[in-house]
């Protein structure tokens, strides 16, 4: 099957087709579907947060919400650790398999690859595909550590860090930078002991409205969509270019990390053949290396 | 003066001369400096760790130990919340303060720019200066919270990580991407409770030897001196290649930040008017944006 008849499938309903469809995006045949996709709008939202905080289960409380509402959603998960795989669940994910055989939920792992783990470049291309095959929401999953949120504040917007009690997850989402790029913040099991005292201390740190929920039991999710919904409602130009300035950026850095030519310049460097700015004018093929 | 003229000053002993040459690779001079200046070698060692590890008490005595051998010590310090600023000290830093009149140690803090924190371009071209006024050995601190140590490690061979007893340093260089990077850990302030079991979980996590120090009190540090040594003794083409490749990325990253033409670009992308692909194929000039 062709590109156009894919998409024909994938629009008449067939998840296979759509599947197939997303592995393009991942691959050499990229341009080439992007070439035929129009640009549809589409709703994002990125949850991130540390390991164990309980991303997966509030990701499949808020599927199941915007299911009720009508929504058609995607879910990408960035996340090498993810319980999905290729569009099949691992494990004991028991909320989420209630959406494995609907059609109107897609549920997709997508690879991470290159320096520190960067987001793929495939992301963007995936939700313009899940955008063009009329998903309302696209959710991006990703886990908590570093470089990627960065990166996946720049496709998703709202970004919600997914937090628990205590000073554990607090100050790892502090040391990875998360708590500066979050939009919303939400601490769950918001039941457990301390979950007051590190909502307030996380209110102190950033200024943000903390949300507490407990997502194994389905309570505070409503605040939570609207919160999100209020978000995108304020989705403004300026905040559009910032997020497209952070992803060409993220691409182009994937770019040059897998530009043919990048391994003899390094070496000419550790020669003393060639000085690193020289080297990185070479690179970026005459853009100017600012001196600031 | 001119460039050359102030070469031939801080070479013949005047610190003045050579701050304002460590001013120039800061500013719009910086190529017709390079340009001048002989490629030496140098050795370098990074200095990085969480806040309050103890890492301004080690390059004290390091330099102090350098100097015992001989040898001319420059300190660049990459850190905003660094003691030193502009060649002075602040502060009550009384092991510093011995070296403040020693015309063979230079002590200099250089601003940190650009997105999160990212190593000043100014620090290669800063070392290169360094090597040709003939400094044996240059010192690179830097706090240890995120991207600046990688970005560090490429510069800087080896890295040494500085961390005090108990969980919480571990935790949080281990977050930081700290432990994957470093070359050397010592643990500082090895007289405290937990000292042992944190060398030893530091050991089975990285599989690194763990030096203790007490940094206050001068211990450990001829060990630490010969750990650098045998770092700098086992330097080949291969670690020289890989530095590179991570400096020259970096300078890319720090060039295509400040492109004239971003801002257009990402306008034209959050209006829908070009994929965010487009718009980084556009910024590279022409450079392969790849599929992976």
């Amino acid at each position: 099957m062709d590109i156009s008849e894919l998409l024909a499938a994938a629009r008449g309903g067939s998840m296979r087709a759509a599947g197939r469809l997303l592995s393009l995006v991942e691959s050499e045949r990229r341009d080439e579907l992007l070439a035929v996709l129009p640009a549809s709008p589409v709703r994002t939202v990125g949850i991130t947060g540390p390991p164990g905080a309980g991303k997966s289960t509030t990701v499949a409380v808020l599927v199941s919400a915007y299911r009720a509402a009508g929504l058609r959603v995607a879910v990408l998960a960035v996340d090498p650790s993810s319980p999905y795989s290729g569009g099949a669940l691992l494990g004991d994910r028991i909320r989420m398999a209630a959406h494995i055989n609907d059609p109107d939920v897609m549920i997709r792992s997508v690879a991470t690859r290159g320096h520190l783990g960067g987001l793929a470049a495939a992301v963007p291309a995936a939700i313009r595909l899940l955008a063009a095959l009329n998903y309302d929401i696209v959710v991006l999953e990703t886990v908590g550590v570093g470089q990627s949120e960065i990166e996946i504040a720049a496709v998703a917007d709202p970004t919600v860090a997914i937090l628990n009690p205590g000073a554990g997850d607090a100050i790892q989402a502090a040391k990875a930078g998360l708590l500066e790029i979050a939009d919303i913040i939400v601490v769950n099991k918001a039941d457990r002991d301390g979950a007051e005292q590190t909502a307030r201390d996380l209110h102190i740190e950033t200024g943000l409205p903390i949300l507490k929920i407990i997502a194994a039991q389905n309570i505070g999710i409503e605040a939570l969509i609207a919160a999100i919904d209020d978000h995108h409602r304020a989705d403004n130009d300026e905040r559009r270019s910032i997020r497209a300035r952070l992803q060409i950026l993220s691409l182009a850095q994937s770019a040059l990390q897998s530009h043919p030519g990048l391994a003899e310049l390094a070496g000419r460097v550790a020669d003393g053949d060639l000085d690193v700015y020289a080297a990185t004018t070479r690179l970026l093929g005459g853009a100017q290396v600012s001196p600031r």
